[in-house]
């Protein structure tokens, strides 16, 4: 049966909720999202106790979430505080009162769960083999070294972007000796993890302050589509954004672009630990995730149930799956096309010359290229490019995604209005283009060869000979549906491919 | 439970299938299309008799549609077979041949059942009241008079579009004197139905002719969406295009914009069978319907489990629900926000000074301002927007469903992207966009009071005084969430409407 979790994350920062639909097939999806600003840690610095303002504040807004629980009917309610309440000295009074007015049973998570939970939902979300991750929330940083994509080293370093403020950086516009002061104090502290140095690795960042960062750089180079999870961006670039914003005054900052003016009086903060990483381990690059330790604590829900490791052996095959599943997509149509489609990936490869890379692209296009269905039946091809280009596929850079939705939208043919698409062509250049007609052409022949949807055509066995590509059909029913569905498709063939195509 | 239901429907020319799915919430949609070209009725115009060859082939076609049936695990199969086998002498012989070789229970029904699935079909998927509809086929057009929605006069013509081509156009280019004899002999028939005569009302049309007929149209005018059902064009284009049609040759029909190849050679009688229908009856327009027979059906069944009328009362609000009921939206919510919505828009009127027409497209905007979270819940009012553009909503013409579209997209305030867009830019013009942004403030200040999505803003009393436009809010809770969430629409308001916003 459907099964609804909610994921509550009280930060010092921020409390947020998201609501995950698990449905009877196994595929699941974000049905709700809040966020509300609390500023829990606020004015504990000094004293070490949440104050009666900020207990309440949170409380209030636990309430709410606590209603929107029911009224959804979810089933159950992982709830998670992190920093400020473990490091509060009346953090058990904290969690009774939320408990008495709420009834959320609110757990408070040691660094080292909070700094898993961050890995686990970034790890099955990015494709990445080695990196330093972050996880930068209001009091605390959770940081996280990944070699061949187990987590090898974590440490939870006790500041972040709310009390570093707080402590260097609560004027108007900061001054160079207050920065030198808290570029200092952030330094000494890494200093203890010589494991940190010189690891040449990219860095990967999840909370408010690393998906701000990659708005900001996104505003400043116009890219064209706001998506920030997998986001990547160079150290220049980083460089560049963090000087200037030193520079600003709290007033510019409310209107930078991209910057959510929630966040204008500690991104100073925030973006000067990040630099400090950056600097410290000689980082490659920055790469910006959309799932951290809600999607992480979900996935542990999830997976517990199917396996024991918290890690996905292929993110983009399950994440196409769980698409495939979530739209109701005919599975063995979608399995036989993408067979068929690959088969002829493979035994045509010297005339396509294409990559490997390119192979698992055609294979996520064919299965997913009739999910548009569920839009409207009626051109369907370019419902189903806009689901893929939309949808939370995980494992593929954007440009990828991209050159994906087009081969599914190209299924039956290639159609000159996604030419003229202006997003597709911010990401795509001639040569992509030229891959993705190719990757098309073998769909469209698998899907041809499928025309029924009966799986009549059972294998094929593709070749060359001289300047003709034979296409040998397995199978025990006439098929002529079929055979001249593909056959349609001859004159793109050769003009595509320069060869001669021929249906046995 | 979740019922599928197949439609098969053995015409003259072609046989379809569809499968519509109906969910256990009641919402439904087509899952599967497909058509066949059969030519049933070929070289039975002499003869009176179904060729063996012909029957054959249609027991093939059948075969498969039968195979797919079980494939999909369909419960129910609704088929029936029209002109060519009504007329046929060997009628009965051929329905238990395809029942012995298929199983499928094919019916034969009466031009008049026939035209009353048409009729079915289309008056509850156009917002018209009176019209002439006619349903052309391969072996006979059904004509229906339409008057305040209920059908008052049927007629069968036995003729369509293949009976009268073998009869009169069976050449590569048809003669002026073979065009005259044929637009006499049809013109003959109509003579006999005096209400025909000077109607002067729309003519709705449904059936492949219809429908390429619609698609020539859009080619010529380079119409910017691809979609024909409640296509509307004026009857100059019509007989301009019918014109040049039957001065073309067969090989130059083929590659013709817009037409399909498959129709090339009957389209000259489908048109000219249009034509006299426009002229005798002094149809003041052409409009073309997606929906016809099998829809008709479907509708039938569908609602006889609901009400004993065929006619769906609102057709937009019915639309609007099964959309809504289908993408498995937070239905409490999007009624409120409609009624918060509802209430703004009538009580300041005197301000926004739009009309009762925009009221019902902010209704369906606001019911729908969600949807998009089926695709992903970040960005998703981007998501609702491609939905409602793309949706199966009927009763809005196709420049109202994209000012919809608009409107449910801005549903957090106006974002310029959508202005950007080609589509939305060819459909709406400078008043058209003010009317959608002043809808889209309605709509996010209802969504903003609605921020929690808890129904805590129970009503509210919206009035003006002065220049200042107050909105009373009725609540027995704090609301600071939701206050907040209204309250950063004020400086859109006031550029807007020119008036002061105070929330009270």
């Amino acid at each position: 049966m459907t099964e609804r979790v909610a994921i509550i994350d009280l930060g010092s920062n921020s409390a947020r909720l998201i609501v995950m639909t698990i449905y009877h097939n196994g595929a699941y999806n974000l049905v709700y999202n809040q966020k509300e600003t609390v500023r829990l840690s606020e004015g504990m610095t000094e004293t070490g106790i949440l104050t009666r303002d900020a207990m309440w504040r949170a409380v209030g807004t636990l309430k709410v979430f606590a209603h929107m629980c029911e009224l959804v009917k979810v089933d159950k309610i992982l709830a998670v505080a992190t920093a400020a309440v473990r490091n509060a000295k009346n953090g058990a009074e904290f969690i009774d009162l939320v408990h008495q007015h709420t009834g959320i049973p609110l757990k408070v998570i040691s660094g080292e769960n909070e700094a898993r939970f961050g890995y686990t939902g970034i790890i099955n979300t990015i494709d990445i083999e080695d990196a330093l991750l972050f996880d930068l929330g209001g009091g605390s940083t959770e940081i996280t070294l990944v070699k061949n994509r187990q987590s090898v080293k974590v440490f939870s370093i006790p500041f972040g972007a709310v009390n570093l403020t707080e402590k260097f950086a609560s004027q108007d516009k900061i001054s160079e000796s207050q920065l030198t002061a808290m570029r200092e104090y952030i330094v000494n502290h890494l200093a203890k993890l010589p494991w940190l140095k010189r690891l040449g690795l990219p860095l990967v960042g999840v909370g408010g302050t690393a998906r701000n960062i990659a708005k900001m750089d996104q505003k400043r180079k116009n890219y064209p589509f706001p998506k920030v999870h997998n986001y990547r961006f160079g150290l220049m670039a980083f460089e560049e954004l963090w000087r200037e914003l030193t520079k600003t005054s709290l007033t510019q900052r409310r209107k930078y672009p991209g910057l959510s003016s929630e966040r204008a009086d500690i991104i100073i903060a925030g973006t000067t630990i990040v630099k400090s990483l950056a600097d410290i381990s000689q980082a490659t690059n920055i790469m910006v995730s959309g799932c951290g330790v809600r999607e992480g604590m979900f996935l542990e829900y999830y997976l517990s149930k199917q396996q024991s490791s918290v890690i996905i052996p292929d993110i983009l095959l399950h994440s196409t799956r769980n698409m495939l599943l979530f739209y109701k997509g005919n599975e063995p149509h979608a399995d036989h096309v993408a067979k068929l489609a690959d088969t002829m990936f493979e035994k045509w490869q010297p005339i396509l010359r294409l990559t490997g890379r390119d192979r698992h692209l055609l294979r996520v296009a064919a299965l997913l290229h009739d999910i548009g269905i569920t839009i409207n039946y009626y051109d369907h091809a370019r419902h189903s490019a806009y689901l893929v280009e939309n949808a939370r596929l995980f494992g593929l850079t954007h440009r990828e995604q991209m050159l994906v939705a087009v081969v599914a939208g190209w299924h039956n043919g290639p159609a000159a209005k996604y030419v003229r698409n202006k997003i597709y062509n911010e990401f795509l250049d001639q040569h992509n283009w030229q891959t993705a007609r190719k990757l098309a052409l073998l769909l469209a022949l698998a899907e041809g060869l499928e025309a029924t949807q009966l799986g009549l055509v059972q294998d094929v066995e593709p070749s060359i000979t001289g300047n003709q590509a034979l296409l040998k059909l397995i199978t025990s029913d006439p098929v002529s549906i079929e055979r001249q569905a593909a056959s349609a498709h001859r004159k793109w063939f050769k003009k595509e491919l320069g060869f001669e195509l021929i249906i046995e």
